[in-house]
């Protein structure tokens, strides 16, 4: 059994320190918030996760260099906006070499950067070469991995080594981990996967059915494929559990909040008022900018995107951006 | 415009044929039952399409010879059990060179050909080699489409004008026609994606989540891929339209009935009577010899495929199946 810190007490975070705290791990969970870390340590529940008892065995603490020292793995599940942020202020306290994994999704504004290569970024004047970075993504709602649910997930790494020891240490009764050796392939799925889950609901929002949203979702994905394949990803990897699993349970969950901000302007609202009845990041929105400029510096078509930033942020109807889709000039799958 | 002959009035015909006269063209439907042919005539009503109203520009007949003759696509819509038998009927009447699409899906027990191989096989002696024969297949509840609502599907074929003739016809103003050059690849999947369907339904019967059943998902059409590039078809299919989109809405949907067996397992029920509850064909059920013969053929592995044969037809615990796929050997993702 292993030692794991984990930064970072969001649902998704502390769904995984129970499953690690209960397969025989010794867990440590640092959050920001001393207020959050005196709450979890006491009450044993999380706020959004209602109904799971949160094992007795983790520490909480709120003290950095205590969470970051001495740990066979440590977890990045902070919120992708404090990924800089967060990795910038443990910097000194991570020893070269470190086994880090990230759970967090997105690009990062301007530098177009993944949140490994991020946390790269951030450590490589302390500790290039040695840093063993790896993504795990799939699709995992953290409420059913609460719930002890069967679940499958990946673990990337260009570090195969490193890939293979995430997967030990995140195996459980229930929990299947496969490795994959394309760990931007997997984050660009992560980043991307919520603008076409936007799309689906904007479609279920006009009345449309499931045979739309199978179309958004199948297409959806080829064309992030096509993005990512010309960025140096590997195809498989779209199509597998980070890629097409994850957008089946986001692009048809009703938890999704891309999934219901989509819902909400396809039923007429206005995008504006939408994200504001959300009231949350609706990562989504704030992934079209990357993912156009990364479909104009690759060269590469990525229809439903684009019509889904014209609805978003230029005023097209909904209704009429299905139509646009529908007509387009004939042809071929691939 | 053009002429279409349709054999079958099943829902999917009834669906397609209603479309096709509203997009402009002259549409024959023909069904070997003379009372049904009588009472379609009379209420322009399909007893499983309700609300819909069927076009009066439609004519049904019993005439075979009159569906077959003269028309610039014949569309074969009869269930799959009923292909040979209606192509051996109709042959001395349809023209070589005729341009058919085939709407059944399914591979024919111990020959394990597809529906398009077996319109080749009775028409081979006859037309052969002036074929042109076209798999139209994707994610299509026939339901919605007579609602007019969004849709798209692929036109397969080895001759790429067939594709395009079929592309041409079966484009409208709700549906988007992709042409495909893999018959084999697109017939494929929508014989084999039900026996994923049954096992994303014993998931949810077993009370498990939305990450379970994406899991199944993905790796059933990852396996059926590996089936299925190892028989000669392309990669791109099983990620497209036919193969993955036509599985999420066949594995989400509490409308298939393949879906609904799994779930009256999952719950608990014997296989033999989950069927009889059913009461119509389990398409998923019959389509395992053929997929396990030919994986055996391919030498392929396909622990899913396999765990389902165990759970349906050797008494296999569902819970204990799952527990099975979770606990395999530690892979990596392809």
């Amino acid at each position: 059994m292993s030692k794991v810190g984990i930064l970072g007490a969001g649902t998704w975070g502390i769904a995984l320190s129970r499953m690690l705290a209960n397969t025989g791990h010794t867990v440590t969970v640092w959050s920001a918030l001393p207020d959050e870390v005196k709450q979890l340590d006491q009450t044993r529940q999380q706020k959004n996760l209602p109904g799971m008892t949160i094992p007795a065995s983790i520490t909480f603490t709120s003290d950095l260099p205590a969470a970051c020292t001495d740990q066979a793995l440590l977890l990045l599940a902070v919120p992708s906006v404090y990924v800089r942020s967060t990795v910038k202020q443990a910097a000194p306290f991570i020893p070269a070499g470190q086994l880090i994994v990230d759970v967090a999704k997105g690009l990062e504004p301007d530098t177009m950067l993944t949140m490994t290569q991020v946390i790269a970024d951030e450590l490589s004047q302390l500790h290039a070469p040695k840093m063993r970075l790896v993504a795990l993504s799939g699709p995992t709602h953290a409420e059913e991995v609460a719930l002890d649910l069967p679940t499958t997930i990946v673990a990337a790494a260009d570090d195969e080594e490193a890939a293979k020891q995430a997967q030990d240490i995140f195996t459980s009764s229930f929990m299947r981990v496969y490795t994959n050796p394309d760990r931007y392939g997997v984050e660009l799925c992560g980043a991307l996967k919520n603008i076409i889950a936007l799309a689906a609901g904007i479609s279920d929002g006009l009345g449309y059915g499931d045979n739309a949203k199978a179309a958004l979702i199948t297409r959806g994905m080829t064309e992030i494929k096509r993005l990512g394949t010309k960025l140096g990803a590997h195809a498989a990897t779209f199509d597998g559990l980070a890629g097409i699993g994850d957008l089946i349970v986001t692009g048809t969950s009703t938890h999704s909040r891309n999934h219901n901000c989509g819902l909400l302007i396809g039923q007429g609202m206005s995008p504006a008022a939408a994200k504001k009845q959300i009231g949350m990041v609706v990562e989504g929105i704030n992934a079209i900018p990357g993912a156009l400029e990364l479909a104009a510096k690759a060269n590469v078509s990525m229809p439903i995107v684009e019509t889904v930033d014209q609805v978003i942020n230029h005023g097209l109807d909904p209704k009429e951006a299905v139509q646009q889709l529908l007509n387009r000039k004939k042809k071929a799958e691939f």
